[in-house]
């Protein structure tokens, strides 16, 4: 039905034995499959089986593909993000939105906090069709970046802090709340949908 | 910076008199102005002194152009409610996206509990480049059209409810774990953010 | 008292040797023992002491029966679920009400993301004296089955999901809400006490 | 479809022609019309349109009924509830199960800190087919009733209280771990809700 | 100054060298010391060293006392408790208002659920001067308790169940919210807080 | 049953002649009747019908007595409070205690974040045989009141306050997790049960 | 004690009888008192009686100092803030501080959703000694502040928004785990706690 | 730019290596470095390649200066806590105030249920220019010392408890809700914020 759009195997809680099931029966139909949230030790269990897939250790993640998709996107996918913790799961978000046909480019480690590396990145972030904006602790990034274009911007609030961040639900509501008008939320750490979500706006 | 984008005004708590400030300062330099959560009797008072400005009973909303926008957006934007409760938020939706230079569709009164009357629409859904779903209580409207088109689905969770619907944090989190991957979420009963982010997904 | 109602013992967090201490006891004037969420290698060691028991890998369930019960249900019960990982809970239920002396049967996987799935099973749906929903993540599908008919659902909530699923209360408030009126819910990941009250519905 | 079952306006924030509308629209397809949640004197004026309707002041309820349906359930509906203040909720339940065809009977004011007066109506809720036990406060009557028989159990929980009662909530989750396994929950205050689900067990 | 009132050390994160070194301090001038929360491991490190001290296994407990304290309080304390699992918590209670110096009796596993369990013991509830109820899921029984006696009920919410329990939150809004007066609630799974508050309440 | 021991009547909500109602019927076998969150107007209308009760403007409280109990309590109840806001609440307690047979004492205004004003009641603290401490905000009152006495503390939350003292609930949780282990605790502003439960730890 | 040192009182729920009350109790060991949250009617009657006391209409608040305190502050206080809406929390920190013999200089609507706003005024965030910074929403205002200068940040979250601004909590929580390290927070609209605890810093 | 202002690295989650590899990279332009939440193990194999490096095991922390700097603040930091078990918090508060040019003093176990032992470090308290209140459960430490002085009180909650402390949140909101205010609060847990927040208010 939706042509090229992968499916999605949410690997943890599961293991090498059953992802290979579960690939087995899907690639049938498939073109893509994704497989989240997978340590090294699994993957390489599944790549022994899958041997024409690829591990991505920061994004934790297997991307299994019939073959590489044409760069269909009307533009370019920009995937920012805010701290070094936040960026495996920035990084899931581009292996999504680059298995779905688009061109993907990312400024990682630009916290508000520092306002002015962010700012070094303006052509960047103006150039953009679709922005995804990764943040966790207060989740600020979102509505600052979102103020500095006109694309649309999906944010991704994740888990990553401690004490009131309450496992991301702080930068969740934060974003959620955001003084920018042009920004949608996605659930805590789901950097697949975000990447989904992103592809699924840049379709021609 | 932004052409033809509005300026928002957050109608709810602020006199007549204080909305026609703001939009006196406000109207030199913006082409679009947007008043929401503005009742009859507010918005009489404010038309007196802007004449050109439409009320909208439905949405609560107040539209002050100073040209109508020609429709510039890439294809149709389509709003789906589910409960008779929850069209002003849906109607709020479609007067920002309209304002916005879009062509806005809607099909309103089609909750989850009557799947048919939803399956009945199929074909305006999947004509639609982009989607906004609004609906109250245990908000599961935007997973089932999600499920039924490729295109981007915002979607808007209403504060309709009693008891655990919690003022509609049941719905927005419902959304945020939506079983479909290409769905964003705005805050509770933000008519207005589902709209500018439809237009700004929708702009060539 | 209540000839044919079976006794629970919550296996999670008791060593094998206390299960069968308490079945030992339990046993000399029941009829029906179920014992929930024990994993394989306990349940090995239960089955050594009570051999004529069965345990489900799949409900992670043990259930013992002086002697199978007569099937005296008014009708079927159906249970429906949504993802593969809400099948054990599903499965406990299923379980339950058929040692309680009722024919049962089940449709799994069948999410609201993918409604067409859950329209091909409309006649088994329509059968059912007495219907279970298990759903996870945002919990829809009971709104939609007992929209579907007019029978009773039994909605249960499940712990799948991740960030706000909150540990299956999204779901859980979720059904609290839901449009239709012929629905009531357990606690979450219930499936026992699904299983235990549509019994006792069935009942002559 | 489902013949005799009611529809339901939820008259809380609708104004009585607003009420009247939609009653005037779904009178011709429907047999049963109810409305919740309507004072006395929104009551007087839908009245004077539909003389035919009653209004009953405790559970605040407006009835139309075409013709008044024959007794068809299957046995006795008994709803209990706990104190004074939980007594509307529990009306709405009686005259919900009573508009859908069923002989109700109530027994009110036995909360759990007079445990005896509860035991003096033992035959009476044993004899019941279905329950329906509306509590507030601890909720904790539902529990205990289970206890004293084998039917099936629709537990209602009001926001009757104050402090950590959390507009109902206390209850809520109170009920759902109950002890007793033949219990199933239905929202805050939602006693057509119970009355509907108990109608819909009580069938033929 | 408050003479045979002991010190208490929080055993759970603490190893059995830290526990000895805190006991060796304080010894001199206290002449009862209790440990809650120790495994049986750690205890065996313990009572090497204080050769004199007992461990109670049920209550995962150990008592320190220079000489056992006369049996001063005006009157027996009671100590009830719900299901199995909460016995733990009961029992830490028994042994705190114990080494107290007081007359403590307990009747375990009368849940609400079998509400003619309680009955049983009505005489042994009359007769006590100090009640301390025990109950975890929807914490029910201090309610019922409480309503048969007219002497002071120290009620302990406990963290056993699933779901919706809340670890125990929604035992204790429960008993907060009790419809009976004579009732004071201490911490979740507070056993040692509930004994020394009785023994406080029980002095002469 | 328990003589002496009041009946209460929550007010809130309820008109004069609903109280006068209740009254009416409760008069005949009660010695003590006791109508809690009266206002003055309210007070009014229900005094001209029992002329005998006696209404206090800060406890918001009437109290009705057929006769003056003797007192009987074993030793002085002393009522703490740490606020202004907190009065209505601390005298509700008083009034309770009082209308069951016990001497009363209040020391008022004695918060902590001036410390030297507790300690100047130093004495009558160490008197008292019963303690009520009443607090708002961080509710922090009870914990330094406790570590002065060896006697029992009930400690009673208060909702004043704003921003995260959540109604209360923040002074709620500070009491149950207070250091010193002499307290328990009860509902939110609930001044007659903290009165009610000090009157029955203080019967001979 | 204090020398200079502001009384409070917070003016909400107070009649203003209740207010010249308590200033005329306060007023004659006092050399400045401020009340908060007053409405401009009841501050109309409150000068009725202090001529001499000031009242601001933005900050809705009355100040009256015996003669006005020698500027004797270290450095600035700065005061920013995001929205119109956050201005009467701002004005009510200035105001405090002031009061306490500081020079307050303030940077209203400079909000992250327009960042180069907030670049305009670098310089004077520089030349502060202490910095107060008001925002509701997702209260990102202060973690940028605070990482452009290396003065301590007073954080004050304002409850203003609606949806999952929770009251203010999403504010409050995302100022607490702010990536920027100079920064501490008060409670929510605390803009008098803000004032009065930058005065205590700046004092010589 | 912010001379001497340590950066920190947050240890828990990361692996030696990790943490080595970005002190290599951050020391050639830092002066100062922290590393908090390191284990033993984890602390000596970092030491290894920093030998200059010092560990603290109770503040499980790790100071790297190019140099130790002169002791520039205007005055003393003290560090007060209420239990032992929040001794690791004060410590990294101790060692963070210190590496950032400041004299530091400490008071531990001065909790509110024994409050002579805090007045008896009276003079202390008063010397001191800035305050850290370091306390769990009920954190009620802040309010009592910011009333004995007029200096700023950084309050820190930490996690230690169990029950309602809710991982800290009770003691967090305690002490936002303080009734003193010269009282600024950081996330729970937070030693190191706080130590930086109070070099920063302590800076000439
Ligand atoms: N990393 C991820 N983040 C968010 N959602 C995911 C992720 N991976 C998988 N999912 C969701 O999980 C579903 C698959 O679950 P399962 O059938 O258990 O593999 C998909 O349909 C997605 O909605
Ligand atoms: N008293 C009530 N308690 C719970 N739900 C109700 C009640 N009355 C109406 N409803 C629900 O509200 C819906 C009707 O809402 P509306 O279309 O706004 O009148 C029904 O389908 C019911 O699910
Ligand atoms: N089992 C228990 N339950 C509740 N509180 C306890 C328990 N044991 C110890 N405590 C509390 O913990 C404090 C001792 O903590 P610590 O100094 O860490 O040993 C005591 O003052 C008690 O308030
Ligand atoms: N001021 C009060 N604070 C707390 N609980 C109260 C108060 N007044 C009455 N109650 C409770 O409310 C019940 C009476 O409620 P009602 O029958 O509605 O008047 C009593 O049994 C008490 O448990
Ligand atoms: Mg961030
Ligand atoms: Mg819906
Ligand atoms: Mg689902
Ligand atoms: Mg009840
Ligand atoms: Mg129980
Ligand atoms: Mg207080
Ligand atoms: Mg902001
Ligand atoms: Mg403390």
């Amino acid at each position: 039905l939706r042509k090229g759009f992968p499916e999605v195997i949410f690997g943890e809680g599961k293991s090498a034995a059953q992802i290979v099931g579960i690939m087995e029966r899907m690639q049938l139909q498939e073109q893509v499959l994704l497989v989240t949230r997978v340590d090294a030790v699994k993957a390489a269990a599944v790549l022994e089986r899958f041997a024409e897939a690829r591990y991505d250790t920061e994004a934790r993640m297997i991307v299994w593909q019939r073959a590489p998709l044409p760069k269909t996107g009307l533009g370019t996918i920009l995937v920012v993000s805010a701290g070094t913790s936040d960026i495996p799961v920035a990084r899931e978000a581009c292996l999504t939105a680059d298995a779905m046909g688009n061109v993907v480019k990312s400024v990682f480690d630009v916290g508000v906090a520092g306002i002015h590396r962010l700012m070094a990145h303006r052509s960047l972030l103006e150039e953009a069709r679709v922005l995804i904006v990764v943040a966790g602790m207060e989740g600020a990034l979102p509505s600052v970046v979102a103020g500095m274009v006109s694309r649309p911007v999906i944010a991704v609030p994740t888990s990553v802090g401690y004490g009131v961040n309450l496992g991301g639900l702080t930068a969740l509501f934060g974003m959620l709340t955001s003084c920018s008008s042009n920004v949608a939320v996605v659930n805590i750490d789901n950097g697949f949908g975000a990447g989904y979500m992103a592809a699924s706006i840049n379709q021609p």
